[in-house]
């Protein structure tokens, strides 16, 4: 069998994880993909000391490796411009493309999965999504014959790990960034994780294999972590929640509710005890019912474990037809495409924290607001004062309420002359059915 | 595109299930799989009058099957005389097969797999494992650049549900097992479930896949749950661990650990929260780290998920190929072969409980032989005698220990004037590295 030709693009973290991968496990890799992989070229501005190229053809200039004599082109080098142009010149050339790349997809997937139809060639991304958890290939071959009714996922491990330490030690958001950021969990600049994009960008890949909604983040509700207080956190426990970043995709009458923000989850639901950097996602399928994949969400080994898998497949797929790709692998909705719905349309069950001054009246003025607008109160905590002061904190619980519906009642609410500033709103998934 | 016909054998729970589930998502299955999925034929002894089987072909005689038009030859009927008959035959006449059948699959798979490799079809199996949780793609694809090091799976859902009942509730285990049977998830014979047969099938199948042992549970170390005490439970809740039937494969220097018994899990495992019927298998790849795959492990719904993902592979590879199966069906280890060490061999930490008369002097002899033999004590707890006893429980943890070492210590323990009766001793599974 003619051996499968690779040539990897980025030499850094994931990339040099790619190349040692495929050297270490050759025997087990070869055989799983039915001829030899073989690293014929490499794509990067310098050498990685950590990886020896004897043998390889190596171009500093990128965008020379579409004219080597390749099969595949992996892209590990990050960034949305020079990757998309490397990603379209190799279709171009036919070769197929493996990348990691969940902004390069969540951005241009659909004009690049355009392409690799065009060019019949294959156009992987499992590494893109959740690093090492095979969630791609779970939505699209091991749960292809159900309608999807939601999916809801832990997908950035900054953000669950610093979660995760306020949780456990009572300590504020900015104190544990700070130790994420000297532990090189989080990045110099944690904007993309802790405010949601890196979350967004995966959950728009996974929508669009779940509900053909388009690979774009424009539609997606996005609410970072970095306003969470620690109070919040142990006033959840109490009503028997945890709160975690959850990207959330849920089909709903009249199109698709995409959001990723902080939500209170059962801690009763596996998810809830997902914990640290690591990643989950909860599918919950019409035939299978609920399912679960966990595993790491980054990270050199997870990621080439990834990038790896889509090179046997694309292997495999070769070794079967005569050079014609399969479609399956970009073409990819489960379901027929989807509107989004904008976000005042959203529904979900609320955690309110109200600040009232302490006197008859205010619980009664607030639960008559609710009660005008036809939300339901599920359970509330009024907590005595701390001596000195003269407003407490009143807890709630609502059931699940429009979006609009719930924005107006807190308006009202805050102009009450009891209540003082605004109120704290988390959203709340039971994920049940 | 040509519509994949499709033959049922067997319409009872997961028959009627896998025909409601073609016909309900008819849609959605027949974009992914690229082509019209066709039930064409049917064979069973009588109708299911939950199955409208108007237009479709109906053969009392299941083996008259065969000679129809069909595609694909899906057997849902059980038992291992008819069905490994059925296979062969569809097999020999160049239809593909997709089964649910574990029993077949672990006691005739190196049989019917060679047989497929000779007619160039496909033979599936995704529903024999774990119902809807697509374990046999994972392990095969998403995580096929791995080196497994192991994996355990709580791949029995009575067994689970009857584990769960005794810690939430202190029930006995005999009391939840007639529970079990008058709901429906205990057959009225549950020797399969309760004496760990059924999940020794399972492990035999991913152990297959995974560590390329022979397919059978011959060599397979098979411990029940029926003789688990509720004291137990509760005295491994003090050490902060769980009991969990599980099933495990481990790769050791000299071979690979087949095993099927109670275990104590620490309570922070993610596979320590998986109560009730629900079914987990944690994965250890040697580059994907640790991952969890979650879901329903039987039931209508979640094995007809699994048999049309089954059936939706199929069309897709016949719709790239010309008629001849890709390998990646039949062809499966992702190792060379290993041998399955004897249980002798075998190493795990222990959780001990002895029966100690109360009076000093018995710790001493007990720790004596223990170090005698090189063992550890890695925890301790020693309770006050009830009141009107004269034996106190002596219980402790152990650390990593051969099976033979282990048991000479037993003998001499149990040898002692001081000690009653026979020590129980549980294996204990850290589910690290």
């Amino acid at each position: 069998m003619k051996p499968l030709k690779i040539a990897i693009c980025g030499l850094g973290t994931v990339g040099a994880g790619t190349f040692h991968l495929l050297r270490k496990n050759r025997d087990l890799v070869n055989r799983r993909a039915g001829c030899n992989l073989e690293i014929s070229c490499v794509g990067a501005r310098r050498d990685n000391p950590d990886c020896d190229l004897e043998g390889i053809r190596v171009e500093r200039d990128v965008m020379a490796v579409v004219d080597s004599d390749v099969d595949v082109v992996v892209e590990l080098m990050g960034g949305t411009t020079t990757a998309r142009e490397l990603v379209l010149a190799a279709m171009a050339k036919g070769k197929h493309v493996v990348t990691a790349n969940k902004a390069l997809i969540a951005e241009h997937g659909d004009e690049l999965m355009a392409v690799a139809r065009l060019n019949k060639v294959h156009l992987a991304f499992e590494a893109a999504v959740a690093g090492g958890i095979p969630i791609i290939s779970a939505l699209r071959d091991g749960l292809a014959a159900n309608n999807i009714e939601w999916l809801a996922g832990i997908i950035n491990g900054t953000g669950n790990f610093i979660l995760t330490e306020m949780r456990d030690k009572g300590r504020a958001f900015a104190d544990v960034l700070a130790e994420a950021q000297s532990l090189g969990y989080a990045e110099a600049d944690p904007t993309f994780d802790i405010e949601g994009i890196d979350a967004a960008h995966k959950l728009a890949i996974l929508a669009s294999l779940v509900f053909n909604t388009p690979l774009s983040i424009e539609a997606i509700y996005i609410e970072g972590i970095t306003g969470l207080q620690t109070v919040d956190i142990t006033h959840a426990e109490q009503f028997g929640y945890r709160i975690k970043h959850l990207a959330v995709a849920r089909r709903r009458g009249t199109g698709v509710e995409l959001r990723v923000h902080p939500t209170l989850i059962p801690e009763s639901a596996l998810i809830a005890e997902v914990d640290g950097v690591m990643n989950a996602i909860a599918v919950q399928g019409d035939a299978v019912g609920p399912t679960l994949f966990y595993g790491a969400g980054a990270g050199a080994g997870p990621t080439a474990s990834a990038v790896v898998a889509d090179i046997i497949a694309i292997a495999r797929d070769n070794s079967v037809g005569s050079g014609s790709a399969s479609a399956t692998l970009v073409d990819d909705a489960l379901q027929a495409a989807q509107a989004v719905l904008p976000p005042e349309d959203m529904e979900t069950a609320r955690y309110l924290r109200i600040s009232a001054l302490d006197r008859p009246g205010v619980l009664s003025a607030v639960a008559q607001i609710m009660s005008n607008h036809g939300i339901s109160i599920e359970a509330i905590i009024q907590k005595e004062p701390h001596p000195g002061e003269n407003h407490v904190p009143l807890i709630m619980l609502t059931n699940s309420t429009r979006e609009r519906t719930l924005l107006s009642a807190l308006r009202e609410i805050e102009a009450l002359s009891s209540v003082e500033g605004p109120v704290v709103h988390i959203r709340v998934e039971h994920l049940d059915g």
